[in-house]
C-alpha cells in the first residue's frame, strides 16, 4: 500500500468536510448505507468524488451541480441519485426553476421520458421541502 | 416572444386533440401531474410531441407506436412511459400478440432483461384491461 | 448436444431465406465477416434472430423494421446496424420519407443527437441507393 | 417450422438443466411468470440463453457471472436480473466479497451511481442469505 | 396546420437568432446538411430546441452549455454533437479549464471511459482554435 | 490540499506499476495523450483507477477483464476503450476463444448489435496481433 493510514484517513476527512457542505445529513445516509457491505466503496465516493474531485475549484459548486443533473437525467435508472442531487442543488443555491428549466433542457438532447422521470424527482425532493406549487 | 398567445393556445389545442385520439384520459393525467411544478413541460409534450409531431401523416398511429415502444424499451428506466404507450398501442388498434411480439423482437436487438421489463410492464396493462391470459 | 448438425444446417438455412428476403446481400455481408472470429455468433444471429424471431407471423416486415429503428436509435452507437436496417426498410418497402420521419420522432424520446446521428446513417444509405433529394 | 416438436422440447430441457444449475428455484419464477403472456420469450431464453449460449463450455460458470453482473450493472434500469444474477453469482461459487468488487470496479467503468445501484440489489440478496455484515 | 406559415416562420426566425448567437456559422452547417432529407428535422432544432426552449431566460447561456456537456457525455456516442457543444461552450465564454473540468467530473458519474472520449473531443476543437497546450 | 507531493507521486507509481503489468506500453499512449489537456484526468486513471481499485487482490486480473469486456460492450460507443481491453486481456492470459465467448455472451444480455461491434474491435486486435483465423 503507497497510502498510509494516516493519509487515507486525511483524504477522506477532506472529502467528508465538502460532501457535508454539497449534501448535509443526506450524504452521511448514503455513506453509512454502505458500511456493512461495501465500506471501500463509501470510503472512494468520499475520498475520491468528493475529496479528488469536487474539491477542485475550477468549476463552483452551482455548475458542479447543473453537470450532474445533466448526466443523471440523461443515464437513466439513476432516480435515487438524482434525488440526492436535487437536494443538493438547492442547497448550493439553484432555484426550483433552473432546476426544473434543466430537465426541460434534457428533453431536447435526451428526450422527454427522461425529462418527465427526473421532473418526478424533483416533484418529490421540492414537495418535501414544501417548495410546491412553484410560482 | 415570436409567439403569441392566441397561437400557443391554437397550438396546444391542436396536440391535445392528438392526445386525446391516442391516450385517452390517460394523456390529461401526465400533463396534470405537471401542472405545479412544470407546466411547460407539460405544454411542449403536448404542443410539440403530439401537436408538430405525432400529427404529421407520413406514419400512421399504428406505426408510431411500435416504433415508441422500440424506442422506449431500448432505452431502459422508461417503464411509466412504457405503461402509457403499452396502452396507447391497444388504444390504436395494435394486438396485445403483436405488443408481445415486439418485445420479444426487442430481445434480439437490445437483450433479454429490456425484453423483460417491456413484458413485464405489458403484463400489468393487459391486467388491467382484463386481457389475460393472451390465447 | 440436444441439436443434432442435421437440425442446426435445417435452422440456419430458414434463418438464411429470410435474411436474404430482408437483407438481400448485405446481410451475407455481416456473416461472413464473422467467419474467421465468431461464427458461432454468425450462425446465431441467422438461426435464432432471423429464423427463430424474425419468421415469426406475428408482425409484418415492415412493423419489424419500424421497431428495429426506434431501438438501434434509441440504444445509439450501432451506426453500422442502423445503416443495414435503413437499407433493409427500403428492401421492404418503407419509404424513404416514412423512415425519416422514424428518426423525427425519436427526436421526441431519445433526443435531437441520437436524431440527427440517425438521419446522417440514412443520408449515407439513400445517397448511396440515389435517393437524394427526399422530393 | 424446420424445428419439430421433438427437437424444440429437446433443446428446452438442455436449456431447462442449465437453468437449474445456475439459478435453482429461481429461474423458474421468471419463465413462469411468462406463461399466461409471453411464452415464446420464455422459450427463448430457456433453449437460446441457456441452452444453445450458456452450455457452451468456453467460460467458466464464474467467468459467466462475472461479466454479467458487468453487463447488467453498465445497462441500468436492470435491477430484477441483477437480484437474479447476484443470486446466481453465489450459486455457482462466487464469493460475496468478489461480487462487491465487481461493483466497485464497475464505478471506475460506468460511474459511481451505476456502482450505488448494483450494491443495493447485492445488500438485498445478501440480507435475505444471511451473509450481512460482510466480514 | 393550427400553425400558420407566417407565425412558422417567426419562430424559425427567432430560434435561428439564438443558434447563431450560440454556435456561430457552426449551427447553419447542422442545419443545411439536413435541408435534402430532413428539412422538418432542421426546423425543429432551430424552432422548438433554440426557439422555443433555449431562448427562455431561466439558464444563462454558461449554465446551458454545462448541462449539456453533461448529458452529451452521459449518452455516450454522441461525438459529433459534443463537438458542436464543445465549441459552443467556448463561445459564450466558459474557458477550456472549465469545459476540461466538465469531464473530469464526469469520470466520477459516468465512468472513465466516457471521460476520456469527450476529452478527446475537445482535443481535437482545441487543437483547431489553437487553445493547445493548456496552461 | 490533504494530500502531499509525495503521497501523490507514491499513490501514481503504484497505478503505474499495475497499468504496465496490464497494458504494457499501449497503457502509456493513453495518458500521454492526455498530457497537454487533462492531465489530471491521466493522473486520476493511474492513481485511482489503477492504484487504488485495479490494485486491489479480491478479483485475479482475468476475472477484471471479464467484467470490464463485459461493461464496455454494454455501455457501447465505447470502441477505443474497447480495444484496449480485449488487448490487455489477451496481456493477462484469457484465450481469444475466451474474449469471443463473452461477446456471444453478450447478444443474450446486450442484444446483437453490442456483440458485434464488440467483436469488430477484437477482430482489428487479434488481427494486429496475428491471432487470425481462429482455430
Amino acid at each position: 500500500m503507497t497510502e498510509n493510514e494516516t493519509l487515507r484517513a486525511e483524504r477522506f476527512a477532506l472529502g467528508q468536510a465538502v460532501l457535508d457542505t454539497v449534501h448535509g445529513d443526506a450524504g452521511h445516509g448514503v455513506i453509512d448505507s454502505l458500511a456493512d457491505i461495501a465500506p471501500e466503496l463509501g470510503h472512494q465516493i468520499v475520498a475520491w468524488g468528493y475529496g479528488d474531485i469536487y474539491s477542485r475549484p475550477e468549476l463552483e459548486p452551482q455548475q458542479r451541480q447543473l453537470v450532474t443533473l445533466g448526466m443523471l437525467t440523461a443515464l437513466g435508472g439513476c432516480e435515487p441519485q438524482l434525488e440526492v442531487h436535487v437536494d443538493a442543488s438547492l442547497n448550493v443555491g439553484l432555484t426550483p426553476q433552473q432546476i426544473i428549466e434543466t430537465f426541460l433542457q434534457s428533453a431536447v438532447y435526451c428526450g422527454i421520458p427522461r425529462a418527465l422521470n427526473a421532473v418526478a424527482i424533483a416533484k418529490k425532493v421540492f414537495a418535501e421541502r414544501g417548495l410546491l406549487p412553484l410560482a
